[in-house]
C-alpha cells in the first residue's frame, strides 16, 4: 500500500487493442467490475499472439499458461466506454514473457488501470515448460519496451 | 425441435453495434460460450438506450428489467472475432418492449445467432412497472420492424 | 409477452444442483444480471454429465452443442443467495436433448427463473450430429419428467 | 519471475467460503480460466463482509473499492471443482484494507493459486476515503493473520 505505481500515458506502450465494454461489465456500484480488467488484460496478450499467427490455441505446440497477474486501479470506467489495451513486454525469458497492460478509456492518456500477465509457454500435451519458440520471439520483438 | 427458426440477413436489422470478442468468451470447445450471447444482447439493447440519452442506469426515475430471453444458435463465433449484433424493436406495449437481436460474426451477411430479449420498464424506487416514458418512444421508433 | 409462464416448484424437477452466486453476477441494479443464469443453465446439465460419467469434455467422442436456449424471469436473486438448479429432461431426440431448468433461491419453493437448453450432441472431430450413446441415454432417463 | 511465492496451506488462512465452479470458468485449455480467480477473491471479501452486515452494496454509507489485486497461480482447477477461498486481513489502514486469499480445490490442503486483494473504504456519495468504521474493523478483527 505504500509505493503505489502512478498510471503511465499512452507512449509507455508499444501496441494498442480496441476493446468495446459489455453491460455486465458494470457491477453494483455502476463502474466496471475489478475482475473484468484481467479479461482485458489476456484478451491483449492472446489476441496480439493469435492476430501475428504465433499463438494458434486449439492446435498448436506450444500454449501460453498465466502463472502471475496483478493490477492497479486509478479511476473507473463505464460501460459503454471504449477501451484501449496497451501492451509491452517487459521480460523474456527461456519460456517465459512478462507482459505489461495499460487500461486508457476513450481518448484518455493516463492509464484508468495497469498491471502485468506472466505467461509460462508450455507444451500442449504435457504442460512442461518450453523453450519460447523463435517464431513468438519475433512476434514479441516489437513489444519490449526498455524501463 | 421442430420450427428451428432460419439465420436473418443483416437488412432485417435496424441498428447495429460492434463488439469485440474476448479470450474468456472461449469456451472448452474452442468457440464463444452460448451465455455470452446474452450478453452481446443486453449490451447492444441498454447501450442504445444509453447512447441515446434515455436510460440513467444510476439516476434515471425509469430501468428496464429482463423478463424474457432467447436465441438460437446457428454456427460458432470464436474470439478474436469481431462482431455485430443487429437490433430491432417488434413490439412496444404500455410498459414493456420485445427486441430482437441477431449476432453477425465479422463481414458475414447471415446472423451466426439470433434471439429476443424482453425489457419490462419500471420505476426505480418501487421496482412496479411504469408506462414506457415518451423520451424512449421516441428513440426506439426508428428501431421498429414490420415483420 | 402474452401466455407468460408462471413459476414451477421444486417438485417439477428431477435433480438439484447448489449454485453458490458470486459477487460480480450483481449489475448495477443490485441484483444478478439475466445472462448469469444460463451459466446456471449449463452448470447443471454439463455438471450432471460430467458427474454421472458420461461427459468427458476434454476427450470424449461426443461433445453436446448448444443449439436454443431461453429464460423467463420471475423475480430476482442477488449475491450472496445460494441457489439451486433444478433439471429434467422434457425431450430425447435421436441426436438432441432438451433440459429444462429452475432457479430456486434458497428455501424458495418456486422458481425465480425457468427456462430450457437444447443440447445437439456431435462428434468432436468433426461437429456433425451423433446418434446420442447409449450410455447418455441411460444417464438422462433419471431426469426425464412427462409434462 | 524471481522469488515467485509458495502455496500456502489452508492453516494460512482465517476463513472460508465455498465456491462452486462452472461451466463456463473453464477456458479453451480446459481449466477454469485466470481472470476467474478474481471473482473468488472478490467474492471472498465482500461476502465476509455481507454476511457479518458490515457491507450493505446499496444502501449503506460506505463502499469498498478495489485500487490494487494480484494472484499467483500455482495448479488448474477445473469445472465441475468444488473450491474454497480461504480469507485473511494481512493490514488494516485509516480507510484500506489489505485481504489476501487462497483457492483450494476440493480437500487439496495447499493452495492452487493465492493473491492480495486490497480495498480503499470511501464514502458512497463522494467516492472520497472514509475512515474505517468501527464495525468493519470489529468483523474484521478474526480474520487478522501475523506474517
Amino acid at each position: 500500500m505504500t509505493e503505489r505505481p502512478r498510471p503511465e500515458p499512452r507512449s509507455a506502450y508499444r501496441h494498442f487493442r480496441a476493446i468495446s465494454t459489455r453491460w455486465m461489465d458494470n457491477d453494483v456500484y455502476g463502474h466496471v467490475n475489478n475482475v473484468q480488467y484481467y479479461s482485458f488484460f489476456d484478451t491483449a496478450v492472446n489476441g496480439y499472439l493469435i492476430d501475428r499467427g504465433v499463438l494458434d490455441p486449439q492446435n498448436g505446440a506450444v500454449i501460453g499458461l498465466v502463472v502471475e497477474t496483478a493490477c492497479s486501479y486509478f479511476e473507473s470506467v463505464t460501460f459503454p466506454d471504449e477501451l484501449h489495451a496497451g501492451l509491452r513486454v517487459a521480460r523474456i525469458g527461456t519460456s517465459s514473457v512478462r507482459y505489461e497492460v495499460g487500461i486508457f478509456r476513450g481518448a484518455a492518456e493516463l492509464a484508468s488501470a495497469q498491471g502485468h500477465f506472466v505467461h509460462v509457454y508450455v507444451a500442449r500435451a504435457t504442460w512442461r515448460p518450453a523453450v519460447l519458440p523463435e517464431a513468438f520471439r519475433q512476434a514479441l520483438a516489437p513489444l519490449v519496451a526498455r524501463a
